[in-house]
Formats: C-alpha cells, structure tokens, sequence
C-alpha cells in the first residue's frame, strides 16, 4: 500500500449521531475539497489559512450531499504531518459513506485501519510508542489505562528506551574506538566497568517488565468468567453488577446459548465479565456451543467466579465445576440467600476443602435482592489491585510487544555479562551490546521493518 | 429546562473510533473551555479569532484529560447561534465522557438531546421544519430520504408553508379591512373571489398531502415482516438479502427467538425487515413471547413475506398464516427449490385461491443457493415504487406533524367554502382563515407552544 496517495476514511463511529467525521490526508487532500466542497461566496478552501473552519455544502454534479464545516489544517503542523481535512458532516450513517464515497471518487484511496497513525509515525510526528498508545488511549476503559496510555503518548516509553539505548551505546562506541585505536585508548579493566553499568541497565529492564503484569490488567480489565450450573443465578448476577437488563434472564434452564460479554469499572479497574451458558451435559446443539465456549473462555480467565444456587443441593455439575476450578484464581458465591437454603457456607467449606480448594474465598449474595455484591467488590479489588496504582513516576509497559521486546533485550545483556565473566574478547561484549541496542530500538520503532509495522497499525480503528 | 445556561455533549456515537467530540454552547462555552484548555505558549482560547481549531490538552487540575484540538466559533455565526466549542478528541468510550465531566464541572449542563438543535431554532437559525430536517437527514438510510430531508433543511417546505400562509393572511387582512371601513372597500362578491382562491390553496394542501404516503416510506422504508412455520428458511432468506451472517441461523426449530429487525437497501428504497421466531404453538416461553411479538408486528407491517417450505407438506400453520395475511400486501416465497419438492407452484396457487389470497404473488426461491432473490427485489419494487421519485420540484411531506396539521388547515379551509356557499357573514370566513394560517404556521414553528417544542426535540439523539 503505498504511502503517498491522498487518504480518506470516516473517523467517527458509525452510528447516529450528532456529528460525523470524514478525514483526508496527503498531497492532495486541499485539491479533492476544492472539487466537492462549495460556499455561497464562492471561495477556495484552498486559499484558505491553515487551522480555519468554514460552512459550506458537499456537492457533486450539482447535487448537494450535506450541510457541512470543513475544517482545513496545512502539513507539517498536522497529526499526520500532511495536508489534513476534516468534513464535520451529519452524524448520520449513510450520508457520512456518501461523503467518503465522493472524496474517493473525486481521488482520495480507502485508508486501512490506522494509517493515519501509520503517517504520523512514518513522518517523524511521533515514534512508534506513542503511535501504539494513540490506540491504548481510544480503548481506554478505566482512569489508569488513560493515564498510562496519555504518558507513552506523551512519550515516556521512548524516553526511558531512548535513556536505556543512550547508555548502550557510549559503551560499544568506547569499546569500538579502543580495539581501533588500542595505543590511545585502554581498555585493561573495562570490563568491570562495563558489567557494573550493565547490570545497572539489566535492573532498569526488570523494574519495566515486573510492571508489565500490572500493564495487562490496567490496560485489558481482568478477563473473568462466572461459572455455575443452569438457574444458579449467573445472568442475574451479571445484570446486578452491570446495573442494567441486559442479558435475557428467565426461569427455563439453558436460556443463556450466546456468550454475553460486559465490562464493568469497579472504582478503576475494568472486569471484563463473560457470562456463559451454565456448564451441563445437553444435547441441545446451540446450547451446547455455548458450554464448550464457556468452558473454553474459563481455562484462560484472570478470574472465575463460581455461584451456587444455595436452595438446591449440589450436583455431579457442582462437583465438575470445583474440579475445574482447582489452581485457579476463583471467588465462590453462594447465591438465593433470600431462599431457604439447602446449603450452608459452612457445609460448601468443607467440600471446597475436598477438591483441594479450601481457600476459595466464600461469600453468600443475593443476586435478586442485591445483597452481599459489596463484599464481592471488595474482594475482587483485593486479590487483584497490589497496593495501590499510581502515576507519578512509574512508567508502565501495558504494551506485549515492548514487554517481549525488553525480555530479549534483557537476555542480550546478560550475554554481556557472562562474555566478561569468561574473559571473552571485548568484540563479543560489543555485538551483544548492539543487539539489545537493536532490540530496545524495536520499541520506538527505529529498526523496525515495514511488516511489523504494518501489523502494528492493522489492529487500529478504521480513521485513526 | 432554562435555554441561556451553555449546555455540552458528546456529539460523536459513543463506541471506539477515530475522533470523539465534546460539544458546548451559550455564553460561557469560551470561559469553560479557558478552564480545562491548555497549550505550550499558553494561549487563551478566548482571545482567539472566530473559526479557528487550536491544539493543545484538556486539563483538569494539573492533570492531562487527553490530548485535543479545539474549534472556537463566535456566535451568531455558528449551527446555534451561540459561542461554541467543539472539543476533537481520541475516539475512545472512556476518554469522550472524562472530558464532557471536565465540561460540566467547569459548569455547563449536560445538553437534552436535540437541545442544540432546539437552540438554532429558538435563536432563528432556521424554522422548526428546517430542524426537524436536521434528525431526518441523521437518520436517512437511502438516498431518496436525504435528498428529501437536505431539501427540507435547506427550506422548502418552510417556503411552502410560507407561500400558503402569505395568500391565506392576504385574503383576512382584505376582509378585516373592509369590515373595519365599509364606506372605502366593499366585498361585494369578494366570496366569489375567496371562493376560487380557498379552493386553490386547497388543491397545493391536496397536492402536499398526496406525497405524504410515500414520504413515509421514503423516510422510514418499507417496514415488513417475514413469516413462516419454524425451518422454513426465514433466517437463511435475511442473511441472503443483507448479505451476511447476522442472525443464528441452525436447524433446530425454534432458534430464533428474539426479534431481529435490519435495513437493507433496494435500489434507494429501504426495507426494514423484521426476523421472527417460526409462527406455531408453543410452550417454550421464551419462544412464545417471539411468537407473540412477530403476529403483532405482521399486523403493523407495509408488507409480508410469507416463507413456505417447498420440500414439506403443508400443515396447520400454514393455514394459519394464510388466514392471517387476507387483505395484507404479501409475497409468497416457495423456498428450498433446491431440495425435492412436496408442494409446486401450481398447487400453493390453488390453495392461495381457496384462502381469498389468489393476488399473492408467488415466487420460487432457493435462499440456501441465493436463487430467485433478484425476483423478489423486482416484487418489492413493484408493489411500492408507483412511478420513478425525483427530486426536481416536488417536495415531499415526511413528516407525519406535518401531515396532521396540513388536514387540519386543509378543514379549515374548507368551513370556509362551506361558508360562501352558505352565505354566512364574512366575520365566519376570517375566523376560520385564520385558523388554517395559525394550523399552516404550527409547521414552521411560528405558533407552537413550549410542550410541542420540547416533544419535537426530545426524539433527537444526543449532542445535536
């Protein structure tokens, strides 16, 4: 796809709305306006002054598309470095696909999924951590993702990478000057010098990677299923907590087949909970779709929470579910508190403590009557928040890419020290050096190949 | 609800996207954004021309919201009327919202929905047919609807409207006139006058009226309904008309069991059609409601589709069915011509005939082989397009207040006649001239009380 050509997509969502957007951006952009876009005073927008907005109409072959502003801004001063400008059209969905239909007729191509963030980065505008963080700050679900993602936009990744890189290199450039010139420069007891700084870097590296777990959850939410058998109250739950009707809730067993997925903000930190069918063996072919998934989603959960339906015995299901649940992060509710129950916390302890989850935590709730979701809460937030979060200095990486990019780079750097330990030559200090130089480099972009950032931008919005 | 306080909404849809936008309105909206807008050199946006977009951060108490461009436009010369800000930011869920609470706590009030739009209105910006307009144009889904809703936006029924009051008022002014100074004007024989006049504007009200049926198709398309016994194909025959998998589609009988409704187009006309769970007796709850809800919406709908299952014999509720489309605009699809087949053509025309249905077109369709689709669309055009719809001259009544008040003044007027004819004094044809310029003028917005406006706005979504 090449990168010259004059790009156009809709950057708004596409659903009514108040607003919508059409953007272009490249050479071109100024020119394809000046075709479609008309005013009653008849001026260019071209001719206009960069960062102004003007009213006018869309218009093609006479006939108007939309009442529109237009606004205009001239590259380089642009998020993308180019000619830009955006058409604040009706937020409407079809004549916002009109718009856009009559910017690529009259020239612009289709954009990809994040090219405009492509452009900005290919441009010089940002580097490649905060291209990454343009799409962490648009899913920000919480304030700590925004805030993690607002700072890697703001540049603290590639300011700490480019700190980390900086030290690197004064290194291999001081071994490289002395094996050139041996009768000027010493290097007899460098390498203790050297394995010094090194492991001062390496320590740097592991303070960035302990918080890339801490990175997941911020930026993710912590992936959690609810568990239990048909009727146990799993839909209500949910509905409880995400303080709405969303999901079908009725008396008839098996009625959840799709998965449902919400997310839910429990004082900043996002529970992404994926409400499944309740685990039984069914013959019924949709349903039974449902299970497997349900099934499927629970083995790499961050956390499963069970319930039980306390005015019913348990069943070979229940059993199944504990069996299941064994080594992982779970919560066990013990639901229909309002019922005569038929189980007690004490009675459901003592089997948890036979399929060797005698430390799942045990609450009793009320889904229906809204009773016992506080402790939940409180529970949720203290098996997963470590102290509390903040952002004054801490740099986090939320990002897998640099978290996989920092380990390798880490690894290089332990070559280092091994190399000096063994008394290798110094030449082999310096090829590791330059790969961790090379490694940490991958983060900001700076030796990055077009695939890999292809596949970066690939995962944005469309218009971004 | 007070109409000077400066109102703020998010005026993008609220799901992740490219751009997001904070709008805000009245007379505070530049102090408000002075408060949270921050750039380098410290500008205050305030002291900034008209029509111009800034970048910079939204800040609130030392702390970065997200990083933005701002358009400051200076009322009067804005879609209000007022000062307005639009605040352009990342496209994310979380970020949009943060950034309107940083509005409403530097105090703006959270905007009703359509209360932008509202304010054009109330600031005479444009007549209450032009705002009305404005939703129309958002919500058009075909090229028919927004080229009569732009039509209407840029004023043409309001020129209409303007045009009948103009003659009505002329003639009433003639009669007050003569009335207050008999000895200068006479009216003898002026009834004869009126007379032919009344009767011509009635004929533009009659002319106005006649669109109004198409308009309504043309502005909320064709609302149908397909039926069907369970495992007819109706699911398989919407997933081919729109084109994708949507709906879940499987063998069992009775999967569908919520309402599915979508809009697909045909050649500019929109169909809105509406999935239903298989008609026939149930004691599935979930089920039933389906069912239920697909008899009620049939009833209500513009048209049926009626889906029969080729490759099984006919059984009670297909005579069900057919009892229930007598007298409804209806196809019949014979589908699964794929498969061996239990019932033709000939015999289900037969039937047809004994169920007072003979006129129902009926096509053979295979929905699993995308075959006799094409003849459908041709059907459907048929039965609703009544002649090509072009845009030249004619306007076209969409709105259904519209309607109501062009009969009403349409009465009105035609008291009037009765009066002539009757020889009753001339004070009688004053009083109901009047009453259809007041009814005329209800249109426009230029006699209508606080209640109706409200009620107009409040169908709009939100941040317009």
């Amino acid at each position: 796809m090449e990168n010259n050509h004059t790009i156009a997509a809709i950057s708004t969502a596409m659903a009514e709305s108040g607003i919508g957007i059409v953007r272009m951006s490249g050479e071109e952009a100024f020119a394809i306006a000046d075709k479609i876009y008309k005013n009653k005073k008849g001026k260019r927008l071209s001719d206009q002054k960069t960062h102004t907005i003007h009213y006018g109409f869309i218009e093609e072959e006479g006939k108007v598309i939309d009442e529109v502003l237009v606004m205009l801004m001239r590259g380089p001063h642009t998020f993308t470095g180019e000619d830009t400008v955006e058409i604040d059209c009706h937020g409407g969905v079809y004549v916002v696909k009109k718009i856009l239909e009559a910017c690529i007729r009259n020239g612009a191509r289709p954009a990809q999924p994040g090219e405009f963030t492509k452009r900005a980065f290919l441009n010089g505008k940002m580097d490649l951590s905060q291209a990454e963080a343009v799409i962490d700050v648009i899913q920000s679900q919480n304030d700590y993702a925004l805030k993690s993602s607002l700072k890697q936009l703001r540049g603290s990744v590639k300011e700490k990478i480019s700190d980390l890189r900086n030290k690197i290199i004064y290194h291999t450039a001081f071994i490289e000057s002395a094996l050139d010139d041996p009768e000027h420069i010493s290097i007899d007891g460098y390498g203790n010098v050297l394995k010094k700084e090194t492991k001062e870097i390496i320590e740097e590296i592991e303070t960035l990677l302990k918080t890339a777990d801490d990175g997941r959850i911020i930026r993710e939410g912590i992936n959690t299923v609810i568990l239990g058998k048909p009727n146990a109250g799993k839909s209500s739950l949910l509905n409880v907590l995400l303080g709405e009707e969303r999901a079908i809730v009725t008396e008839i067993a098996g009625t959840t087949r799709d998965i449902l997925q919400e997310t839910i903000n429990l004082q900043g930190i996002s529970l992404n909970i994926i409400d499944t069918a309740g685990i039984r063996n069914t013959d019924d072919k949709v349903e039974k779709i449902g299970v497997d998934k349900a099934k499927d989603y629970a083995k790499e959960a961050d956390l499963i929470i069970y319930v039980v339906d306390s005015s019913n015995d348990l069943d070979e299901n229940d059993y199944e579910i504990m069996k299941f649940i064994q080594g992982k992060k779970s919560i066990l509710l013990l639901n229909k508190s309002d019922l005569e129950r038929k189980v007690t916390k004490e009675e459901i302890k003592k089997i948890c403590k036979e399929y060797n989850i005698e430390n799942i935590p045990v609450i009793e709730i009320s889904a229906k009557e809204e009773k016992g979701i506080d402790r939940l809460e409180e529970i949720v937030k203290e098996m997963f928040y470590h102290g509390e979060i903040s952002f004054n200095n801490e740099i986090y990486i939320t990002n897998i890419r640099h978290k996989t990019a920092l380990e390798r780079a880490k690894d290089s750097l332990m070559k280092v020290i091994e190399s000096i330990e063994n008394d290798m030559p110094e030449d082999f200090y310096s090829i590791d050096l330059m790969d961790a130089y090379e490694t940490l480099g991958s983060i900001t972009g700076e030796m990055v190949g077009e695939d890999l950032v292809n596949e970066i931008f690939s995962k944005f919005c469309m218009g971004k």
